[in-house]
């Protein structure tokens, strides 16, 4: 069984060579970092990494939590994993300074987080939850809320969790029937039930801040009418320690295909006795509050969905270099050896496969991560304002692309071990198993297609696409002055030009007003574009590399022409297949949604 | 949970309408036989299947066989299921009269075994690898072989195993070590260690006929010098009863992601004391015996991988009628009632795909099994000597196309279910597991095109190919009267035209001496015959469809309707992909053959 699960050297070209962290300590925010604080950063979550959760990945998977008697019984590898994290301080990377944290730029915490979830996705999801929870009460809660709230949030000793779904309501929010009532001091008290609650329970902190979408009675129907609520498991005195029981009741948990390690939970509100929650932000505004976690955590579920993938990747790789199996197919002399697995043809597509899918998905979400500490960040106005727009378009792509191509690193993973990677001695089925939830959870990908083609496409008026299309073009001219690469450069152009013209035909069907019809393919749009997108971050990774291998050293070659090869494959593999898909957006094929159920 | 797991209507469809297994009866050999009898065997498979496999399907995937001293313990579940089926003599259906058995088209006994797998594949594997092993001994085995061993596994007395692989020989069969040493009683002392043995022991029958590939020391190296034996659990004495233990002994289980009901097991041959096994046919000669059994095996793969893809496409279907959940995207008034998921054109995009594969890989599966009929009992010997060749082409894509794409459509039942699939308190995520396994065993999918493409249409100069483009031009043909249908006909012309041209392309570089390099993109050329295979056989049942919809009555319209709107979605979203991986094989595209390993 491999230990590796994460390869530092990719790490570090795509923050240093390709995204350049160094140049945003020039900005005045970041200004007190340089490489070697970065370094540190690195080096002390891949120990965490190592050391705290990979050894525990197995166990969490095969010791579900367990509930009894009310409680939730987890492994204690949890709490060890959880604690060595917090103590690390990893967590408050992204803080100012005057918020006691490291005032790091995201990139490089996200960098640093991606180990935890290539490591032990369902220990690392604790305190992620939790981060996105303070985060947005750091965003939109009052000053007492912050102090009584968010700041045991940063210290470990509250945790957090997002409750949105209901069991009649997941994709369709609006529909929820969760209430609150305003009181004379205030406060609401919160009746309902809530589906689906990852870290919903446990007993790994002295309290849980639950973050409830509920409706005031006599709001708006809809999704319009919705609120939000800080509701604490216990009640927070003044003092900051924590009093009553705020009856938020565990009543199930669900077992679940992989991401064991992670309680996922049912919770009643309200049931056996009053449950006090805390009104966040305006009443009525709790869904575009609740989007300010619901976008960090699509970014982070497309880069959990990543390093799961890539943790698959290196365990075929290693696998693959260490097995003898077979020889090639023009050598009938049974005499000679065997030749390794990786020397086989189709399981170096495999690998080539999955390394263009998981290097790709990680440049992505790293890209991402780079957009945002350039909107907090960055001098130039002009600047912020394209990252914003451009995060805002690469959002539902970072969700919904790594989940379905990663994924399917981890489905070609236990491909390549054959009948090892079907057995739960190897980490790939169990990688399989847990990152098949990411195509599902914040948004399905299905929905993340609607978002990409209907709001971030059509309704911005195609800005959004026109200016990553200019970055494309950016790119491909410089690529096409490199003889190897300007087919390349040729072929993203006309990917490109394909989104462009598909976009445009479903445009002008929602514009005569059938939005219905013009969004029916959309998910093949987001494929595409998702392709487009990655293709494009590889291009620019190919021209870090051939840069970089007219002066590297000899030690170095292999790296970088690993990094071209990648880019080959997936511009001759990968990008030929979104014009069957393409064709079928952009001619409104109505096949699916002309279909009569009955007839199914 | 639903309680569907076949579509009886859909069987029938397949049977009667489009293969016309009546016309079967036509034939001397299934002379006695009717609808009446076939729909009887169907209806009796149904009830066991319901009965007897379905309740127990959760049970075998939790409650994983143990190991115990030696001895297998699995759930008392298994038993009762394989008694169920051993009792009602559907083991025996393909067997002629004399032989005690039904004499049953094979297609008629396929589809009464389908309802096995989809069922409960863990419970169905331990009679069907009995037969399995009858079968080949039946055809290889001496008349007091066929007495001592065949006749009580018909009985359900003995079970059988293949046992091929061993630790260090997987794929590559020719390197396999055990030894069978010529004793002075003609018979053979096994030594070695069989890996990944299926079935390879437990208590629910007297004894196990394991069927071992082995070589005799001094003969050929490499696979032309391994012989096939006998090598019964306990020996078996003249008076058909059984006697000592044979030494064959459980060295370990292993631990799946799915499939937990059939133990899967590392066995020890002559290591405890010595192992006697009985050659099967000539020495050395045992892959050209095995491949007797392993051509079956890898159909049957194929039609488990279609089963299962089956069992979770009505699940989803189901739970999509059922479940409430949001509007359409040009619906903002969220007053209105929620729409059923499946009103959603994504959600019925996932359906009619998981439709088209599945009930595409079942018209596959029945018509390969129509193609054994005809060579068992056809009267012209040339209709059999082309359904010999038809078989010998369709084999590696019987195995290979369901095993990737039923199993794509067990993904897609998961993302209907959306968190409720992840659960396991739904079956599709078992399903999927369950599945995950066919891409890898019976010869991985990499071996299947390696095989399609080297040995069945290199090697017999493109025959078996050219006998399929002309089956194909007679459909397209008759589909291109009907103007519904004459874009798909001019579609698969176009298709099977870009397969013969790759295949063309390949055929150059083969005879130019360079095997491997024409090979290595042997896998995207299998996946894209695969497709062709299917689009044609969704043509032909769209034939059908569009005939009977003319005379049919309204209450059986919708089904009619939902072939062809299967079909349509077959051409237009399925067939269109093939032309990117088509023109990656036609080039000889060398990115992954060339690819230096060390740069992964």
């Amino acid at each position: 069984m491999t230990n590796r699960f994460i390869n530092r050297r990719d790490l570090d070209f795509v923050l240093y060579e390709f995204l350049d962290v160094e140049s945003f300590c020039s900005w005045q925010h970041f200004s007190e970092h340089d490489r070697q604080t970065f370094d540190g950063v690195l080096d002390l979550s891949t120990a965490i990494a190592r050391d705290c959760f990979l050894p525990h990945a197995r166990t969490l998977d095969e010791q579900e939590p367990e509930f009894d008697d009310g409680r939730v019984i987890l492994p204690p590898e949890v709490q060890e994993g959880v604690d060595a994290y917090l103590e690390s301080g990893l967590m408050r990377a992204h803080l100012t300074f005057e918020e006691d944290g490291m005032q790091l730029p995201t990139t490089v915490s996200q960098a640093a987080i991606g180990m935890m979830y290539a490591a032990n996705v369902s220990i690392a999801s604790y305190p992620l939850l939790t981060a996105g929870a303070a985060n947005l009460i750091r965003a939109l809660g009052t000053d007492e809320q912050r102090a009584r709230y968010e700041a045991p949030m940063w210290e470990g000793r509250f945790f957090g969790t997002m409750c949105l779904s209901e069991p009649h309501a997941g994709s369709s929010l609006g529909d929820l029937t969760t209430k609150a009532e305003l009181q004379d001091d205030g406060t609401y008290f919160i009746t309902g039930t809530k589906m689906w609650i990852s870290g919903g329970d446990h007993e790994l902190s002295e309290n849980i801040i639950h973050l409830v979408l509920a409706k005031i009675p006599g709001g708006p129907e809809g999704s319009k009418g919705i609120s939000l609520f800080i509701v604490p498991k216990h009640l927070v005195n003044d003092d900051g320690s924590c009093g009553e029981h705020n009856h938020v009741t565990l009543a199930g948990l669900n077992h679940k295909m992989g991401y064991r390690g992670t309680v996922n939970t049912l919770l009643n509100f309200g049931e056996s006795g009053s449950t006090r929650g805390y009104l966040v932000g305006e009443p009525h505004r709790g869904m575009q509050a609740m989007f300010h976690m619901m976008n960090e955590a699509r970014i982070n579920v497309g880069y959990g969905a990543t390093m799961l993938g890539y943790a698959g990747y290196l365990c075929a790789l290693d696998y693959a270099r260490d097995r003898p199996q077979g020889r090639h197919p023009d050598n009938r002399d049974p005499s000679t050896p065997q030749v390794m697995l990786i020397e086989h043809a189709d399981v170096k597509r495999m690998l080539l496969a999955q390394k263009a899918f998981v290097e790709g998905g990680l440049a992505l979400c790293l890209y991402t991560a780079k957009l945002v500490d350039i909107q907090v960040a960055h001098p130039d106005e002009a600047v912020r304002a394209e990252a914003t727009m451009l995060q805002a378009l690469l959002t539902p792509i970072c969700k919904a692309w790594p989940s379905d191509y990663c994924l399917e690193a981890n489905h070609l993973a236990i491909q390549v071990l054959g009948g090892a990677g079907y057995t739960r001695d190897y980490p790939v089925e169990r990688l399989y198993r847990d990152n098949r939830l990411n195509p599902i959870h914040e948004g399905t990908n299905g929905i993340q297609a609607m978002d990409l083609l209907g709001r971030k496409v059509l309704s911005d008026g195609g800005q959004g696409l026109r200016l990553l299309a200019s970055r494309i073009e950016t790119t491909a001219q410089r690529a096409s002055d490199d003889e190897t690469l300007a087919a390349h450069a040729q072929a993203i152009r006309a990917a490109m030009g394909q989104v462009a013209g598909a976009a445009a035909e479903v445009g002008k069907q929602a514009a005569m007003g059938s939005l219905r019809a013009a969004l029916a393919n959309a998910t093949l749009f987001a494929q595409s574009l998702g392709h487009v997108v990655i293709a494009w971050l590889w291009l620019e990774q190919a021209l870090v590399a051939r840069r970089a291998l007219e002066t590297c050293s000899e030690g170095e070659r292999d790296f970088y022409r690993g990094k071209c090869s990648a880019c080959d494959y997936f511009f001759r593999y990968e990008v030929p297949t979104i014009e069957a898909k393409l064709a079928v957006v952009a001619r409104l094929d109505a096949t699916c949604i002309e279909l009569d159920p009955n007839t199914l």
